[in-house]
């Protein structure tokens, strides 16, 4: 291994600068060059890199976003994008390859190993942490964070108003962010993609904590349950409650990692270079049972990672 | 003046309980009792309140919110109802009473005046920054810092992926919000309520910075320009880019106050307390050249505060 | 079990609240009654409580310190204190008490076992994360991140000023405090209390960095290593270089407690209450390979949890 | 007016990058080239700057400390190094030079404005907020808000623990930030280099409090005052209370600039470039009365900015 490749794609999620820092440092430790493809695999396509030094890499430990910029490449997603990738990859004699980003980077990397001989580690770092193989993704916890800090906010004017607020964090299709920032928020409601609701049970809710003496209150919803100004206008009707609304938006991908996502992008930038070493590809690093662990990029591929019900059970028991 | 009484009315804001804590301990230094009245002119009209001392005011100044809870009375709209608040007060013996809120609170005020003999000095207390007689209201600068941390994260994903952001912040009527956070965020645009703009403006502005190698930009738009998804979807049309949105909402008006409001509560509420003592009232205290001063509650209602323009045109150079 | 006690002792650690408040809810939805007694050991000792209700424990999820206060009890290390304190629950039927603090809280509880009926489950909470049974303690994690605040900001300025900076952080005998925040911030030096250090290692490593180009550092040191003013001066006369000191102290202590000190306060106190429920007591409840497990509390006295010297050596490398 | 300079010098301050974005922007607007010298006086003395544009400008609103770096230059303390600078400057064609610092770089502005040609504007900008000539410098506000952030926190603990902390903030000199920090904070002592105190004053404060209910207490101390350390210990031994010591250090100057200190960067940049422009110098801009002016750079080295004194009296009464 005396050459290896970084790739930034889908997404950002802070943390991944911490990961590309600890790569290249743990890499040139052994004598092996860094080189970083630029926009994701576009960036492989079009052979746009720079090579990275211990130098060069300094003062990004703590910046949001990706210093090798992203981008969701539909190239990438045709077969002649990947044969094209492989290529640039030979001609440039980069013998591994660490992509870095959600389930789509590994998907895109496990086609890449079809076609390719350079070996390929996948490193998960997606706000959503939706990705199989892993406990938890690089920045999710910073992502988790950023949405309590806002909604402790909001808490206080939910409190002084006495109003019900309805607060949309990511989650198109899973609901890891909305359930773990709903308990540690302790959100009256948390509604995710994963269990169907009715606007009765919510309203329903809503009322109870009502006759309890709770006059305000917090839902979280993940975005991808529906409409939520929709919902949020219907529970206004039916509970008869002023509401207000929050799209937390993108500010929960960005900002500084909190001590865990750079903690992970350590470990995973670490066991990542050494498997590449050991001359060990085609999957991706993860934790497992609070252990760094490697899984095939298969497993990753063809599974779904479940959500925690017993969580969602307990957010609701310590939300009475 | 032997008793005085608060009220919090309207939106809340940070730093108003600051200024209950400051009020009560100047009051109480100078041998004058303090009642709280709770949840705005509603607690005034249905005389529920509690008695403010030095203690119980004590680990209040940082957080957010109000203690005394604020609520948007309609029954202090109908003249019954102000006639019912100055019996109230009356009965209880407040001699003067102190408000804390927006511009709807002053004009509650300046009706409580013409028919009461309870002496009445606002404290403008808004993040919306719009009440005339104050160059800055108690809130707006913890609103700013909020905010800009927000689209600082925002701008990290802006560069990874190379996008534009519409980021949707308070101010239904009025642009000193997103003027003010426009400006010290770097926004590549502001639209504010005040200044009529096209689509096709902010198209060719973020063209000419695409032309001039930025590929990202943000664009901050107060509330009251219209719907911002609308226009979020007509710029990505009309620019053939990709836009996401973000609506800040109610975590701006919560959090722990900053410094500057911390400051401006503190100094408002011992003027407010040392008109009171010298018999003044019917006036608002505001900060005006770096001083506090104080203004005739008519000449508060009657007048509009204005943006100022220049700052917006310094915005546009310096986002060049 | 029909009535169940609280103690906080020791230091406070953030996410006591969430414990407290997740304690409360939990037991209440069982039928279970919730006392808190208040100042530690002191409090049970001279029977000083409050019923906790899923009310009354309203709005504290957030906060830092905790509502029942806490203090390191002389009393209670006095055998006629603990019995006294085994009396007092005995009086008033607490079938089951939990303890949250660090070691010396561990350590009270076992003493309680000895001579109480009453059965008596551990919660670990502190920022030293030094409690042996399990990998994470409520508090460390929301530490950390205070930390790495801070010291991000040193940065800016170690940076433009091209200078040396020591960091003294928290821990009197342990250094996981030191470790992590040293690894996430990518300090140059990190000196711990387990592992011996001479200042020409010191010396050597600043010299080698500043002819890598490397003009600015950080030197993270636990406070048990020694006088780290001292320290300071020894390193700026052998290294020739001006150098500049911060001491972190107990604002690492408090603070809004992170998603992660919240989550495991909520895992904890479920764990807490079930095994109370099942009438087992004598152990404490922790994280252990990503579980929440429980340990004898003979076991958690009688062990000492070991810093992991890999992360150091990561750490070294990352720095590079 | 063709080509202008711009020097950080002294210590740096948040809002320094803020303000050399805004004096390129506005200066390349108006057609005026910019050269950003590095390392302070250093730069100009050994010729050594990069040229600033609009777009090597971008991404550095947020970022504490400053691109350009800075020093406090011993050269330029000799009239030699004046006279060297005078001459690189007159060799570069440059007509203006920024001078963006404390007092310290205002004298050195005025000195080279007696050897050479070129106008000089001074920005004033250190977080001790100690220049005359204006009201606040770009840094202060946030220096202010990063410490009571710290402060906040370590409050939770001092209520947990009921003891007396000392925090010691920056201001060699003089009381500023001490001052504002304490009255926001709400400290119960601030003890500054410009009033003189004994021990036995703030032991009778302590005791008095405790009468009173306060248990716990914050004595924000400035570093001028004398051994913070002594000073702690003294109170220790003569109230008998337990008391912890923070030394806040250098992450009062890092840290991302706050709203206040970005607006000052700008508008103190816009009217620096606007005065070179009109081909004045020896002033340095700064805000008065809300207003931003300009003063000359005599006045500014002769005079002696004096600590609002009635405002220390407030903050005692605010802290009964």
């Amino acid at each position: 291994m005396n050459k290896i490749g970084i790739v930034t794609s889908g997404g950002d999620a802070p943390g991944m600068n911490a990961a590309i820092r600890a790569i290249t440092r743990v890499a040139c430790s052994k004598g092996v060059m860094v080189l970083g493809f630029e926009r994701g695999w576009d960036g492989v396509i079009t052979n746009t890199f720079t090579e990275l030094t211990p130098r060069n890499v300094g003062g990004i430990l703590h910046l949001g976003g990706t210093i090798l910029r992203t981008s969701r490449s539909p190239n990438f997603r045709k077969h002649e994008g990947v044969k094209k990738a492989a290529k640039v990859l030979e001609h440039n004699q980069v013998d591994g390859l660490i992509t870095i980003g959600g389930d789509g980077s590994m998907r895109g990397a496990l086609e890449l190993c079809k076609v390719s001989g350079t070996k390929v580690v996948g490193i998960p770092a997606t706000i959503d942490n939706d990705v199989y193989g892993t406990e938890e993704s690089i920045g999710f916890d910073t992502a988790v964070n950023t949405a309590i800090g806002e909604i402790d906010k909001i808490r206080d004017t939910a409190n002084a108003l006495e109003r019900i607020f309805v607060v949309e964090v990511m989650g198109r299709k899973r609901g890891f962010l909305a359930l773990t920032i709903g308990l540690t928020v302790g959100a009256e409601v948390i509604l995710v993609p994963e269990v169907p609701y009715t606007i009765e049970d919510v309203v329903q809710t809503l009322e109870t904590n009502r006759n309890k003496g709770k006059r305000s209150g917090i839902i979280v919803a993940a975005e991808g349950i529906g409409d939520t100004y929709k919902i949020l206008k219907q529970i206004e009707q039916a509970a008869g409650m002023e509401t207000r609304m929050t799209i937390m938006g993108y500010s929960q991908r960005g900002g500084s990692p909190t001590a865990r996502s750079r903690l992970l992008a350590n470990l995973f930038a670490e066991k990542a270079v050494e498997l590449l070493i050991n001359n060990q590809g085609k999957c991706m690093v993860g934790l497992e049972n609070g252990e760094v662990t490697c899984t095939d990029l298969k497993t990753v591929c063809n599974n779904e990672k479940m959500l925690n019900l017993d969580l969602l059970k307990l957010a609701k028991t310590l939300a009475t």
